[in-house]
């Protein structure tokens, strides 16, 4: 029920142990056309010696691969570099800037982001539209976004970009292609891949059809966060992103935790206050009630349907001092920082992310947080000033994620999405 | 970091993949001993054909490792059996009784626990002494516990037994083979390793001294209930245990998971009311505090330090309908419910187990418990009749746990441990 992801790029795969029979031949080359890619793609100044000496393959070897990425359009040839090996210089090769790509659509409450990802994991084309998703129909909903994705498509076209496939990032509980339940959408048991996958082709009566996917938009807006955010060395992480509701994420040694049925990482639906406000899941007290976008507004004396515009005029009077802001922010915080360490103290990560409307809060939203962390986590490991508290990347958001979760499976096995069939 | 385990038998290890250099022939063989070893120890009546068929090699390579196994003192034979396959009878093989063993020590707040576990993972020997280790200098406590493993050791040479190894299990976070922090033992970076085994190798001046290590006593109690328990096809549990203090654990596929310092699964400190009462820890309304030993001997009217004597008595009462046990039971459930919940919401496990003194008293915290997870569980998928909340097997605690550790790693690689040089 993984949200569709059962496949072997997407979970830690089990060893393959000695006395396995060996794999054949045409399994080893695409299994190595697979490593020359993404070494290629991890390096800044890749050339066959480099990737050589990196990937433990012969010179020879790695030639006869890079060959076939450049032939089947995965990589090109950039200029001579002198860099690494002595003498002679070498090619360097490039991750192709055209050709095959990924798009994620994130369907969030209010507001729809696309984003088309190239080989190279860079998003080349970004489009959000802020609206109310609440209320509708959800084939209007899944309308709307196909109008989107179909523009954010034709931007891609222009830049020679084919999309293989799309992700839908949605905020609720994910699984066979469905929305089980979101709350913030009031959707339940909600087939979402197929009506937006009928939808886009409507928009686009040409070219065959994209596969569709779904997943939880915190997860992805986690491996987003993975896979750009400039971690460093955390590799266990719990992330947060402050919506209309409250998503979560939960990475462990670079693997996203996705649970038994799928649904790990609900932090908004973790208990702030044991009677606190009824929450659109059924629960009391959910952290959503305390640090959601609308509970925020609220508290800071704003309209709590004004969206952006109001987390702006938030962010605003925060800046200059005003009261009702600051206290609002503070007592989010806490909140957070109450249900935080619950979390840090189960599962003892590396860091935590706040990402969504959180991360331009930081300012306000970080001391009471850490404050409650230090006070809370068994551990003693954190502290307000800790550099495990942080805000999300700019550069991470569940619409990359989502796309570059396309692009990963690419990477993973380029001989089966190779436009031009191997010589 | 990882409480002393972060060695290839306990962490879930990467792939093999098939670039990298073939395993030596040497490297084969020990893995193959190992396999064939766990193969024959989780079959009721292994064969070397049925072993053979399980494991995918040549019956003559079986043969001559069940030779091996059988030489170094491994394996035994017993008896003929018809079973499995046509035409010939069998020889059964079995897991030595004798020879290599693990001992489990758990010190934990009001008693002493140690367990023999031999090849099989059988506990062959149990002792439990009911102290009082709140107060007492952990040099005293060491001491304590070190009598007791000399007397099971003692029983364990009587049954021709020999341990290669002591595991420690402790109530606190566990590092480098100390204790950083134990507050119900009021202990903060006490050695735990060196002490106990130079304890116990000054009461047994003749044999070599036995390698010490530590983990945390609910990972210890997890472990067991993921081995002996049960548990059918769970393979991904919260487990909490109630003792002086309320212990947790998380396993994620059937592997422990550790977090980034080896610090995860502390439910006990997770909070449950905002201004709840001050914890040892230095926080605030710790489910500790609602659901552990002394705030449930407290709820009921009797001695909060009444120990397992007061733990009887108040089962006793519960069957007897008394109001203050019902009540205080009842409002134990309730907070194991709340903290549970936000944990399930975030880890999405396949089943909750309750251990130590919960298990008795499931009859009465099930109901609460399973009341709150189904009102604040966001995917739906609990409820108090589930069969996902479940009492722990009594055939698992953390002695014994933390036994099969040590005659794991012995499994992992015999030849490492073979009492006999292999012919």
């Amino acid at each position: 029920m993984n949200g569709n992801h059962s496949g072997s790029t997407r979970a830690g795969t089990g060893g393959r142990t000695p006395m396995e029979p060996k794999a054949d031949r045409e399994t080893v080359r695409r299994h190595n056309l697979s490593l020359v890619l993404r070494t290629v793609r991890d390096q800044v100044e890749a050339t066959r010696a480099g990737v050589a000496a990196r990937v433990g393959l012969t010179r020879a070897a790695v030639s006869s691969l890079v060959e076939q990425l450049i032939e089947s359009g995965f990589l090109s040839e950039s200029g001579k570099t002198f860099s690494g090996q002595a003498g002679r210089p070498g090619t360097v090769l490039k991750v192709a800037r055209t050709g095959l790509a990924g798009i994620g659509v994130e369907i969030n409450v209010d507001y729809v982001a696309v984003c088309v990802v190239d080989l190279a994991g860079t998003d080349r084309v970004r489009l959000v539209e802020h609206l109310d998703n609440r209320g509708a129909e959800p084939a209007e909903v899944f309308g709307r976004a196909a109008r989107i994705a179909a523009r954010a498509l034709a931007s891609a076209t222009e830049q020679e970009l084919r999309p293989v496939g799309a992700e839908l990032a949605l905020p609720g509980l994910i699984s066979g292609g469905s929305v089980l339940h979101a709350p913030n959408l009031g959707w339940t048991s909600v087939p979402a891949e197929t009506p937006f996958a009928e939808a886009l082709a409507a928009l686009r009566p040409g070219p065959p059809a994209l596969p569709v996917r779904s997943e939880n938009e915190a997860n992805l807006a986690a491996l987003a966060e993975l896979w750009f955010g400039g971690l460093g060395d955390v590799r266990s992480f719990l992330y947060l992103t402050g919506e209309i509701g409250v998503g979560g994420a939960l990475v462990l040694d670079g693997e996203l935790l996705r649970g038994a049925n799928g649904f790990a990482g609900e932090i908004g639906h973790v208990s702030v206050s044991d009677d606190g406000p009824l929450c659109r899941c059924g629960s009391h007290g959910c952290l959503e009630q305390y640090a959601g976008q609308a509970a925020l507004l609220r508290a800071a004396g704003l309209d709590e349907r004004a969206g952006a515009a109001g987390m702006a005029e938030l962010e605003r009077r925060a800046r200059a001092g005003d009261d009702a802001a600051l206290a609002a922010l503070s007592g989010a915080g806490r909140a957070l920082g109450r249900a935080l360490s619950g979390a840090v103290n189960l599962f003892d990560p590396d860091a935590v992310v706040l990402g969504g409307v959180y991360r331009p809060l930081m300012p306000w939203l970080g001391p009471p947080t850490g404050a409650e962390l230090e006070a809370r986590v068994v551990s003693g490991l954190w502290s307000p000033t800790s550099a495990r508290l942080r805000a999300s990347s700019p550069a991470a958001d569940a619409a990359r994620g989502a796309a570059a979760l396309v692009v990963q499976d690419v990477l993973a096995d380029p001989v089966a999405y190779a436009p031009r069939p191997p010589a």
